[in-house]
């Protein structure tokens, strides 16, 4: 029992009736997409990407939405997923806060926001989201699930739990379980927001967010998505200036110290704090091993016809080892299973800004 | 004019009159030191140790002081710094808060701690107060001077500042300037510790210090301090059991969690946060250039005899090529130069902890 709604480029979906999660269910949440290209006659050229913890659906831009996308280089007409060819589907992770159901969003046996009411929320219930966009749409078997990041656990979560439903995985600086020192990191990322007086518990007002916790956070995010050899290059020992730079000896005196914080500042304000706790938690969840006991076993029920892992060399939050590691577990069952390790020096980010590694390496798939 | 009071282990210098620092003086600060062995007739067997930024001049045990030091495998009779061959020295840092004066100490002039009164710190000015040790000591000319971590760069200043009076050098997972990965880890670590609204500008009740921000910044450091690679191996996914564990989604789940949340605990409440701050700073300041224009100007102030180098594969916050970096300029003026790449899997902390390693890599020197 579905019903959509139109949005602009943002297309919803709002479930009727409960939608089970793996640790509780939601009654009747909203999942919102955008989609870009045709499904041909077939119904077999559908693309699915799933993102990383901050995007919104808005890959590319279209007419109906022309702000350019966060994957503007690589979906479009022509582009490496191209959408003169494929109906390319970019969906908002449940529990993000982007138009899909998440702790920000009303809790209908409440008529208040869910906060932390909200389930524990899993990269499996993700990609289950997903899943429910695409039957909606009459799409039972797509081409590719794509993701990086986040993205690339959802869509390997997609494919181990709907193996009927994916001809195709692309997976991105992901990987098949989150390990110790990207927990860590994460937890101290959630620490930070949680140990903000403002957070309140998950109770502040909406337009008076924790902005101190999320800033932190937000740059401790920012200083594990790149590289340091990229931050050498980029900024060496240069001094800020301009109206961040601040006194000695605790004011902002580096331009990587400027760097963060002009950015770190556009983070805070758009992205709701319980929601990136609750997305942050997600990755530290996930493992393949839940599904069968061990990684062979869970790896063992994708069974794509294709696939490509793509790991960068200077990622520090998903090493390349653990593409390595995916890519390995995927040759023993799936025939076509093609790793690249590329060079980029912009670390776990890489895929959103070394376009000329990236574009042919994606290309390559399709 | 110099003073001296023995304090059981603790041996204690005052500064009779003002102490030039890089950036501002202080008046008649106090240097503290623990010593082992004795100084030969010809007192040129005097080694002196420079700290990381945490640890105090208890470097080892001894009759007077028999607690663990925190370089007791590397320190003592028999051991790779031999102290039935040499004297050994070490110093706790000035701007720290085990003895030498630092922004927790009483300011003549007000009667009052300096706290953010104290002038802005410089690896120099920590260098320079184990010059004054050594003078008060009467040691014209060291054997060697040596230290890891923030110890590396100090030792390596003292290196720079006094050429006559070292004829060695070790410095270990050290670096002849920061770079902006590790600067913007610190920078993180400052504001968390600022941002704690308990830190109050530095004007905090010291036995009420900002735990917060200070537990915060202290799991940040233990992160970047050991590698992703170790704690793989060490706590895999374990979950957390016991009295830290917490309630879903947001309690302590995983044992990695929970080892960061037992660590950090004990660092709090035994450091004070405004001497962290400078200390801090203090790493993001130093660099080699300013003494000449170039990396090479500067490194060719080092007029040692032998030097060794040593780093470690798995050190992200000084990584192996800054110790090789370091090595190849100082090659360029030090016929005996080793520099020693260790595989250790422990990153930064190794020098702590991989004993195995880097015992006969130290001893190798003596």
């Amino acid at each position: 029992m579905l019903r959509s709604i139109a949005m602009s480029a943002l297309k919803q979906l709002t479930i009727d009736g409960p939608f089970q999660m793996n640790r509780g269910e939601l009654e009747s949440p909203t999942f919102v997409y955008e989609a870009w290209g045709s499904l041909n006659p077939a119904r077999d050229n559908a693309v699915l990407i799933f993102t990383g913890l901050s995007p919104s659906a808005h890959a590319a831009s279209s007419k109906a939405n022309p702000t350019t996308g966060w994957w503007e280089d690589m979906v479009g007409p022509g582009k490496p997923i191209d959408t003169s060819r494929y109906l390319v589907i970019c969906v908002n992770s449940l529990g993000s806060c982007f138009g899909s159901t998440g702790p920000a969003s009303i809790n209908p046996a409440t008529g208040s926001a869910y906060r932390l009411d909200f389930p524990v929320l899993t990269v499996e219930d993700i990609a289950n989201g997903g899943k429910a966009v695409i039957a909606h749409l009459g799409i039972d078997r797509l081409h590719a699930v794509v993701g990086a990041s986040m993205g690339g656990m959802t869509a390997l979560a997609f494919a181990m739990l709907h193996p009927d439903h994916a001809a195709g995985l692309i997976s991105i600086s992901s990987a098949c379980r989150s390990l110790p020192f990207s927990i860590a990191l994460r937890s101290l990322q959630r620490e930070m927001v949680r140990q903000d007086p403002v957070w309140c518990n998950g109770q502040y007002e909406f337009d008076k967010p924790p902005a101190s916790g999320m800033r932190l956070a937000r740059k401790l995010g920012m200083i594990t998505y790149r590289s340091a050899q990229e931050w050498e290059q980029r900024f060496g020992r240069e001094r800020a200036t301009g109206d961040l730079a601040g006194p000695p000896p605790f004011g902002i005196d580096f331009e990587v110290e400027s760097y963060l914080q002009a950015h770190a500042e556009k983070f805070v304000g758009s992205f709701d704090p319980n929601c990136y706790l609750y997305l942050s938690r997600a990755m530290d969840l996930f493992d393949v091993a839940d599904h069968g006991g061990t990684l062979e076993k869970g790896m063992s029920r994708v069974k794509v016809e294709r696939a490509l892992i793509i790991g960068v060399e200077t990622d520090i939050l998903f090493p390349v080892r653990q593409q390595k590691e995916l890519a390995e577990l995927l040759k023993l069952h799936v025939a076509d299973a093609d790793f690249r390790a590329l060079a980029s020096i912009q670390g776990h980010d890489s895929f959103l800004v070394d376009m000329d590694r990236f574009r042919p390496a994606v290309a390559s798939f399709f």
